[in-house]
């Protein structure tokens, strides 16, 4: 596959580029006048995940609006556990919502298994093929699921919470239970990511959302072996783990098959350096607020971000970008980090 | 004023105790079936918190009914900005709402000033005065206050929020009339706790519930310093800090004035240890979804907690107490502390 802007790809391989790609978490989203107009026309945000052609156009539109050195799949992790056997609602106010949980083993024995729930997520295939037809070799496209910790989490708990208490919980209560049922959110994600390989992704992103939420030794017992799995299954594109929340897992994260790791804005690029011990690739960290304050100052934070990460850098937020942000200042971001270099490095 | 149990005052000043001394955060509350009855027969949690006699109830009931070892005031941070002049409402699914926030200057100028603000908190301090009378030195009585920052984070959003961006975009917006905003609220908070203390509050906590939003230089900035000025303006008596998901501000707690630090469940004992520097008391922070497994597992998990932090040390959970908790499980992690001993240290 021929990238014209190849610019994260040799950023991943650890060439010495002429500064660091940048393209912003959530970037295909309400940001944009051109996605609100197309989530109207779609009617429901499901519907829009769901259509090939929609899915296609909300990628494409922060590559065409933003100049963003990468396109990531427009789609939301909570399509895996609805394939497993799941589905889910997403409420204009409250957000997804699961008609039904896991409960107990029984639940668990209804899911699907994994190749077939795999299987069920064609639609994503087709947008992943379509979308890469109308790229047309522009930037690379990103791929992405969730990380199993975070998908069992709304998978137990059924919902958003704030502590997600219901899923910790298992953890402490049934943990062989909730080790099978990561298991198997483990088979489908890889399942998963290698027909989003075959179909055309080129870098492949797990959110561990709700990573912040368990204790250290609890990440490590429930989520990082999960993570490896999957980062050791899939070989063929290069890996990135966003754990939103987990400082404490940078030194685990420092033995695991990823070649980047994305940061978020607590976390300082030298410190994480000094957790990770390898060298891995950064990705991050701006803090998503940051970009409500003026478009001069967001372009020098941008640029001073540059400079504090120095080379084997991914410019990014340290979170998704938040819906009401002024777009003029994500076009300052993006513009801050085009005009950075490392020429003085 | 004298105190049967004391075992919390000898630890806060550093003296060798049997074992560690143990309440919860949120101990008076929903966990316990006569806290529900008096929440009901009250009919509002305002006026639960706002009539003394009620509210002394609700202190005295965890006392009663779990034997911790320390009393803490049933109250809720949110009664410093509504005696600035932002009163609140207490949504039952949504939390906490303010109808008037602060937007710009002149909304700050309109604020009561810090000693009249102090003044309106009267069925606080006449709580406190009833709850000390009742009480009858049975164990010490534990006063409170939110950190400035997370009071100003109410103040500015209006409302909960996971992410506070409207908040956090002041920051970086407007940081000037962000600092006029948080030196009123530490002015307040100042006058507030030296009320609580003359009523008759024989420790203080702040809590700094939205801590770990901030980036560690926005922390720095905005939250430390307002957090020392309440240190240093409190003489009489020993005051905690408790600042959730500030793993990255502990070196700097080091060097406050507060001889007590709240830790959560994602730090370890003794890398806090090491990053504070300085000896400090330590309190926490067993992960409150520990406690939906067995009592046998609770009581065995709370004394694992005793000797992971050896001497110096408080025992609580990392969070408040979750209201779904199963009494029995809050009564073994009670019962495990207090069969604890540093015998063998």
């Amino acid at each position: 596959m021929k990238t014209d802007n190849d610019l994260l790809l040799r950023t991943i391989k650890g060439e010495h580029t002429e500064r660091p790609p940048v393209w912003l978490m959530r970037q295909a989203g309400r940001i944009l006048p051109e996605y609100r107009a197309l989530r109207q026309e779609a009617g429901t945000f499901k519907r829009l995940v769901e259509t090939p052609a929609l899915a296609c156009e909300a990628t494409l539109q922060p590559v065409d609006a933003l100049g963003v050195d990468a396109a990531i799949l427009f789609s939301d992790i909570l399509v895996v556990p609805e394939a497993m056997g799941l589905p889910y609602e997403m409420q204009e106010k409250t957000g997804p919502w699961f008609p039904k949980v896991v409960a107990d083993a029984s639940d668990i024995e209804k899911l699907r298994p994994a190749e077939l729930a795999a299987d069920e997520l064609q639609y994503v295939y087709d947008a992943i093929a379509l979308i890469q037809r109308q790229l047309d070799g522009r930037v690379p496209l990103i791929g992405f699921c969730g990380a199993p910790w975070t998908i069992f989490a709304y998978m137990v708990e059924g919902k958003g919470s704030k502590t997600f208490s219901t899923a910790k919980g298992m953890l402490y209560r049934a943990p062989e239970l909730a080790h099978r049922l990561l298991e198997h959110i483990t088979a489908t994600s890889i399942a998963y990511l290698k027909n989003q390989v075959s179909a055309g992704v080129q870098v492949v992103q797990l959110f561990d959302s709700w990573a912040g939420l368990l204790s250290p030794q609890q990440y490590r017992e429930f989520s990082v072996p999960y993570l490896q799995q999957i980062a050791e299954a899939i070989q063929e594109v290069p890996k990135t783990i966003f754990a939103k929340g987990a400082w404490f897992a940078l030194e685990d994260f420092g033995t695991l098959s990823f070649e980047t790791v994305g940061l978020d804005w607590t976390i300082d690029p030298a410190w994480a350096k000094q957790q990770l011990g390898t060298q891995k690739i950064l990705q991050g960290n701006l803090d998503p607020c940051q970009l409500y304050a003026t478009p001069e100052t967001v372009y020098q934070a941008a640029q001073q971000m540059v400079t504090s990460f120095g080379r084997g850098h991914i410019a990014n937020l340290g979170h998704g970008v938040y819906p009401d942000t002024p777009l003029e200042n994500v076009r300052a971001f993006v513009s801050g980090i085009k005009a950075s270099s490392y020429a003085g490095f």
